[in-house]
């Protein structure tokens, strides 16, 4: 029966991205590496206790619009909107720099055109979710940097949503024209737009009708629901599902249920999250990491490369604030790729877009920024006062 | 791709759910016989908006998990103990007599062993759920009528997924010696009271220990990565994974985090159930309903005498109570079948156990007890005061 190796593998899944965020915690890092090693360690590669399945991967993808919905209901609206223009900048700069170098780095390395672009957009993601969280730690979250930073990392997401759109759209036309480029970009800006216009002028009357229903979770099922349409229909007009699941969070979040929504999708996103980056984690074949082996030797320098571009590329962003503010502060905190770049190389890697060696390779490069930027950041700021 | 179709069927049975839902609790009646009439009319037979898929079908049977997950975790023993003798008794008479009634019916209208078997067992199950919130509508939760008819219930649950164990365990072993069912009733009953006595005495240790974990979630993750692995337990000893999934409820009810888990559930509860429900419904052709049609006049007739056993078996069971109460409230609060005879019917289904027709005139039976309990008691209650 499939259901029963689905309850034991869920079981190892949760409790290996338990324990592996608790580990990770403990040493002061974010939860979400610790996911990640858990799931390299129940991985095929290693412990061999997961194995690719279509539900669990199902399972993980509803995982990634679980994320994303609960990333665009708790953006903070009003912190970005009082540091807009330097977060704009900011995040405009962090996209361009590291998808430039990257997309140069890698077509001199001797990648295709459809591969360096992919790297390139891999690179530019920010993550908010450790962003914050490392703010948060601190104790830092209302310093103007730390405002910003969170800013042009929403900003940031939109432009990775958008870019990812894109390039889904170039990989199933298959081509490469400015024209096409233009054409999903535009659709991709359209739908969000259009969405988030849309959304928040029907949302309210929608909300104010489901709230006179009293059947139970009523309000928190189709605030999921209109998670799930509009998941739908943006992979209908040709984007990621994870697009619409981040509209529909940003929608909800300016409605007066912000609150009772964020705290129902908690539990969800707790159970289903870590599904995505344990089977993220347990993708990623760990031989590749040998350094011993000299079939690895190609890989490695050539994520040496694209890890230096990545963090010179989000560095620079800093210096787009004109403002006498602590810019290496701000560079720094755009480094995490997290979640975002993870979804970037999965997609990659699942479309074919790129194979195990690259992937591997964007998996260290975005564990890497992921790793070193709670530990810089906590200095910088530590010194700074 | 897989995901899409996924998203649109998710965002139609849980818009169909909370509709039914909501519609069935304006008229008075309980919301679970909204969503399986919702289902029926989403489903292939009317709208055929909802297909059956490995995916969906799995979703459902976590819906289920989760369901029996809470069942436990909201048990309340206090008000059980109190009057924990009347209770036993109304609910082994109210699974002694629908049990016989209905194998005999069954047997005697033509039936097979092993399908009499199963009737006979499906009509033995009382759902707390739907007793409770008619109680509690009817703000009489606290005579003491309500508190045998919920002890009754909780226990006969108890009983009836030790039935489904013996059940399941003769459909394996496709032998219906008295030496099996005794094995398997061993089985069914050392591995819940095994489960509650092993995971009372570790429960609170290990949640000390989680407890002290700080990683987002981690209590509710373990709590629920505690369900799994005993519904995986339980599957793997022979017996459903909805057994495990109670027991570990049971366990969770009785420690000091039980408010925590419960509240954290209810979202998911919230989300997956009424995948479950609804896709019972789904599963019901329409037309066998038709009785114009004369092909289905022996499946109306054989449902009319199952659900005449139904009642009987139930409302005698009043009479078990020695003292000086009200025997047809009690009677009449045991009749709802609801979600466990919708567990046994799905079962058996599934497993080929039952067919299409007489699927439905189960389904029949368990959807019209479950119908008239609501308006039947709150007239007796009424006429009681």
């Amino acid at each position: 029966m499939e259901i029963t190796s689905l309850l034991l593998s869920l079981f190892i899944i949760l409790v290996a991205a338990k324990v592996g965020g608790e580990l990770a915690e403990r040493i002061h890092q974010p939860a979400v590496l610790g996911e990640l090693v858990a799931g390299v360690i129940v991985g095929a590669s290693v412990l061999g206790l997961i194995r690719e399945d279509s539900i669990i991967s199902v399972l993980a993808q509803i995982g990634a619009i679980v994320l994303l919905f609960e990333a665009g209901i708790t953006s903070d609206y009003e912190a970005f909107m009082s540091v807009k223009l330097w977060a704009f900048l900011v995040a405009c700069v962090g996209v361009a720099c590291p998808f430039v170098l990257g997309y140069f780095v890698s077509h001199y390395s001797g990648l295709g055109v459809m591969e360096s672009i992919f790297i390139g957009a891999t690179l530019t993601a920010t993550s908010v979710g450790i962003t914050v969280r490392v703010f948060q730690d601190l104790g830092k979250i209302k310093m103007k940097e730390a405002q910003i930073v969170i800013g042009a990392a929403v900003v940031d997401d939109v432009i990775g949503l958008i870019i990812l759109a894109v390039v889904t759209g170039i990989v199933t036309s298959g081509s490469v024209s400015i024209a096409n480029i233009l054409r999903l970009t535009g659709y991709a800006a359209a739908f969000l737009g259009g969405a988030i216009v849309i959304g928040s002028t029907a949302a309210p009357y929608l909300l104010k009708f489901v709230h006179q229903m009293r059947v139970r979770g009523v309000l928190f099922v189709f605030a999921f629901a209109f998670c799930l349409i509009l998941a739908y229909f943006s992979q209908l007009v040709g984007l990621a599902p994870i697009v619409g699941a981040f509209a529909a969070g940003l929608i909800l979040s300016r409605t007066e249920h912000q609150e009772h929504v964020e705290k129902q999708t908690k539990p969800l996103a707790d159970i289903f999250v870590p599904i995505f980056f344990v089977m993220m984690g347990a993708a990623v074949n760990i031989n590749l990491f040998n350094p011993f082996n000299p079939a690895n030797h190609a890989m490695l320098i050539f994520a040496g490369l694209i890890f230096a571009v990545a963090i010179f590329g989000k560095i620079v962003s800093g210096w787009a604030v004109f403002e006498k503010l602590n810019k290496v502060v701000i560079g720094i905190g755009m480094l995490p790729r997290g979640e975002v770049g993870l979804i970037f190389a999965a997609y990659g890697l699942s479309h074919k877009i790129i194979g195990q060696q690259l992937y591997v390779a964007v998996l260290l490069v975005i564990m890497l920024t992921t790793f070193i930027t709670p530990p810089l950041l906590k200095m910088l700021v530590a010194k700074n006062k």
